[in-house]
C-alpha cells in the first residue's frame, strides 16, 4: 500500500466499475460513490456492463444523471451500470487486456479507478495498479467490496451478503409457519436452496429464523461439511416424528463424500436428451420422498434472494453506502491499492467503522465460515455464528414504494462517453 | 340463505376453522373473527388443523389467547390453528362425517360455523347447513374467502391473493434487475414460476412489474392458453435479441396441445429410478438452453409466494381484516349460508363494500381469468387486467420487526378443549 499525499485539489477523472454478481445493495455504494466524488467536484465515469465496459472503452457519463436518480440509486437493486463475469489472469497472461484499460485510462484522464466486487476484481485492481506504477501513470486503485457470499478476507463482512441473509431468515421463517399449518395432512418435509458454492454463510443466517431446536430451520446442510444421505434421512425422520414437519435449508455447495456436488446427482438429460436442471433442494426433496415417504415441497429462490431490496438490511445498506464514501476519500487522498474494509468493534451493541486494508491481503483469498459457527452434529449454528450473523441483519431500510403498489426502483439514462480510441480487438 | 331476525344477545359458541391452502393474510381473517366476536360477548373456539380437527374434536379455546396475541396474528403468516386438504364428499357419500360434526357442535353448543376457505369449504358450509336444518339443530354457518388462488365466484377478488399477486410482480421486478446487470455475459434468459394449477392470476400479477413491451416480464405463459414450444422460442429469440434478455413468468398450470401439464414432462425418475422432481421453470429454462444456447436461470418460490407477509398488500390486508369482521356480523344477525363477498364498486379511485353471498352461488364455482385479460399474442396481460389488478397490490403492510431483524410473528398457546365425546373412528 503506497500513501502519496496530495497537497492540490483532486484532479482527473474517476472510472467505477462493477463486478460479478450484483447484490441488493451494490448501488447504494455506487451511489455513494457518485455523491461524494461530486461533492469533491471529480468527475465520475462508470463502465458499462464491468470491466468488459472499460476495456470496450463503454463509458457512461454519470454527470448526466440528475441528483434524485443518484439518491434513488441507494434503493434500487441490481446493478445500475451493468456488471459481468470476467476475470482477468496474470499480467503475463493477459498483459495485453490490462495496456488497454490502461490505454483508455489515459485516454480519459481516469486518475481513480474504483471496482465493486469480490476477491477477483480486488486482484483486478491491484494488477492495473501495478501496469500503471510501471509506466509511471499515476493512477490510484480502489478495490470496493461486495458480494452476497461473504467470503471477502479481512473485512468482517461483505456489502449485500447481510441483505440476503435477511432475505433468507425472513423467507424460511414465514414458509415455515406455512408448513407447520398443513402438515397434518400435506407437505411434512420442506427444502430450502440457499446460495454458497463454497461457504455456507447463506444457509447459516436461515438459521437466525428460529431460536429452539423445535423451530424451523431443523436442519441447516452446510458445503463445510460432508453431506451424510444416512445421517439426513435419519435426522429429518426424527424431526418429523416429533415436531411434525421438517424444514431444511440446504447450500448449493454441499458435496457427498466423493467430492461430487450433490446438486450435480439431481441434473443431467432425461430419457429424450433434453437437459435436466437439478439443484440441490429438488434432488433432496425427491430422495426424501423417495425413501422416507413424506410429501414434499421445494424452493429454489434464486436471483430473489440477492435482489430483494425490498427486505434490505439497515446495518448492510448503511456499510454499503460507507464502503462507497470511503473508497472515494481513500481514492483522493491518493491511497492506492486498499480496500475500505467494515471492521467489527463490538457485538454487542454492534458497533463498526471502516478501514482501509491493504488489496494484497484481499486478492485472491477465500473467508470460509469458522467451524466454531457450526453444530458439533452439523446441522445447525452455533451461538457465535448467532452473534456474529444478527447484527448484520438488524434493521430495515425498506425502499420507497408507489401508488402503484411497487418499489420505485431508478433506471439510469446511463449517456455513452464519446470513444477516443480506435476499437477493442479483444 | 335464510335470515332469521334474532330478538335477544346472541348465544352459543363460534366455531372456526381454516381450510386449504394458508396465506400471507388468512390469520388476519382469524384475527378479526375473533376480535368481533368477542366484543360481542362470544365464544370463539378454532378447530385444530381445519375441518379434521372438526372431526376429531381437537377443539382450540381462542379465549386463552391474549388481546394482544390476537392483535397480532393480523401481521402473522401462516395458518394460526392448523388448516388441511380435506374435502367432504356429498351428503349421500360422507353423511357420517357431517353427522359427526353436528355431534361436536351440539357437544360444545356450537351455533355459528365460520369456515375460512375456497370453494370447497363453501360446499362443506353449505352441506353442513342443510343438514342441521334437516336435523332441526340451530346453525348459522358462513364461508369466509380465501386463495391465493383468486378463483372463488361471485367475489371480486379474494383475500390472500393480492399479497401473493404483489410479492409476485415485485420478485420478477427486482429479479428482473439483476437479470439486466449481468445478461451481457452471463444469464439471457430468467423463468420464474407461479402458483395456479387452473388460472394464471397470480402469473398475470407479474405483468404488474413491467409498463412497456421491453420491461420485464417479456412472456407470461397462461394456464388459459395452450403452450405453444416454437412460439415461445421464437417469443424468447426475438426479446433477447432485442433487449438483451428475457425474463419469462410461466404458470405452473400450463399444458401443451395434448393437454398433459408441462411441467410433468420435467418429472419422473433418474437412471437410478430416484424420483426426479420437475416443476415449469425447471423444464422451460432447460429447453431454452438446449435449444437456444442461452445461459439460464430460473427460480420457484413455492410457498414463500403465499406466506410472504413482510410483503403483504395493505388493500389485501383489509380485505382479509373486513370478510373477518362481516363474516362474525352476519352470523350474528343469523344470516345463515353465506359468504361476505368483497364487491367492486369503482376502479379508479378504487372502492370496495363486503355483501352477502348466498353459498350456493359460491360452492363448487371455480372463476376463471377473463379471456380479456390476457394480450392477443398470449404472452402478456391487457389495459383491463391492469386496472383490475393494480388496486389489489396496492399499500403497504409490513409487520412490526424486532430487534433482531426479523419480523414478529405470533405463535398462539393453541390450549385444547376438554372432548366431551368418545373418539372418532373416521
Amino acid at each position: 500500500m503506497s500513501t502519496r499525499a496530495r497537497k492540490t485539489a483532486p484532479t482527473g477523472t474517476l472510472l467505477y466499475a462493477q463486478s460479478g454478481g450484483v447484490t441488493a445493495v451494490i448501488n447504494a455504494t455506487a451511489s455513494a460513490v457518485i455523491e461524494t466524488a461530486r461533492a469533491r467536484k471529480v468527475r465520475v465515469l462508470a463502465a458499462r456492463n464491468g470491466i468488459l465496459g472499460a476495456l470496450r472503452e463503454e463509458l457512461i457519463d454519470t454527470g448526466k444523471e440528475s441528483a434524485a436518480a443518484i439518491r434513488a440509486l441507494a434503493h434500487t437493486p441490481g446493478g445500475a451500470f451493468g456488471s459481468c463475469r470476467v476475470k482477468l489472469k496474470s499480467l503475463e497472461e493477459d498483459r495485453a487486456k490490462y495496456e488497454r484499460l490502461l490505454e483508455v485510462f489515459r485516454a480519459h484522464d481516469v486518475r481513480y479507478f474504483l471496482y465493486n466486487g469480490g476477491n477477483d476484481s480486488a486482484d483486478t485492481a491491484l494488477k492495473v495498479s501495478r501496469l500503471a506504477a510501471e509506466f509511471d501513470y499515476p493512477l490510484t486503485c480502489i478495490g470496493v467490496p461486495k458480494t452476497v457470499d461473504n467470503d471477502l478476507a479481512v473485512t468482517d463482512c461483505c456489502p449485500g451478503f447481510g441483505s440476503a441473509a435477511k432475505y433468507t431468515a425472513v423467507s424460511v421463517r414465514e414458509a415455515a409457519l406455512d408448513v407447520a399449518a398443513m402438515a397434518d395432512t400435506s407437505t411434512k418435509v420442506f427444502v430450502y436452496e440457499a446460495m454458497g458454492r463454497h461457504a455456507g454463510w447463506l444457509a447459516a443466517a436461515a438459521g437466525l429464523a428460529g431460536q429452539s431446536l423445535d423451530d424451523a430451520p431443523h436442519i441447516i446442510l452446510f458445503p463445510e461439511r460432508v453431506y451424510d444421505e444416512a445421517a439426513f434421512f435419519a435426522k429429518v425422520k426424527a424431526t418429523v416424528e416429533r415436531v411434525g414437519y421438517c424444514v431444511v435449508v440446504a447450500s448449493e455447495g454441499i458435496r457427498s463424500a466423493d467430492g461430487g456436488f450433490v446438486a450435480d446427482a439431481g441434473a443431467g438429460k432425461d430419457s429424450f436428451g433434453h437437459t435436466q436442471l437439478g439443484g440441490v433442494a429438488s434432488h433432496l426433496a425427491g430422495r426424501v420422498k423417495d425413501a422416507l415417504g413424506y410429501k414434499v415441497h421445494w424452493t429454489l429462490p434464486d436471483y430473489l434472494q440477492r435482489s430483494a431490496r425490498h427486505l434490505a438490511s439497515k446495518t448492510d445498506l448503511e456499510q454499503a453506502l460507507a464502503v462507497g464514501r470511503k473508497a472515494v476519500e481513500f481514492a483522493l487522498a491518493g491511497m492506492n491499492s486498499v480496500m475500505p474494509v467494515i471492521v467489527r468493534t463490538a457485538d454487542a451493541p454492534y458497533r463498526w467503522k471502516i478501514e482501509a486494508a491493504p488489496l494484497t491481503k484481499v486478492a485472491n483469498h477465500e473467508k470460509t465460515m469458522p467451524a466454531s459457527f457450526i453444530r458439533k452434529d452439523g446441522f445447525g449454528i452455533t451461538p457465535a455464528a448467532r452473534r456474529y450473523l444478527e447484527p448484520l441483519v438488524r434493521g430495515e431500510a425498506p425502499p420507497p414504494f408507489g401508488r402503484d403498489g411497487l418499489p420505485k426502483y431508478v433506471v439510469l439514462k446511463n449517456q455513452a462517453v464519446r470513444k477516443r480510441l480506435p476499437d477493442w480487438i479483444g
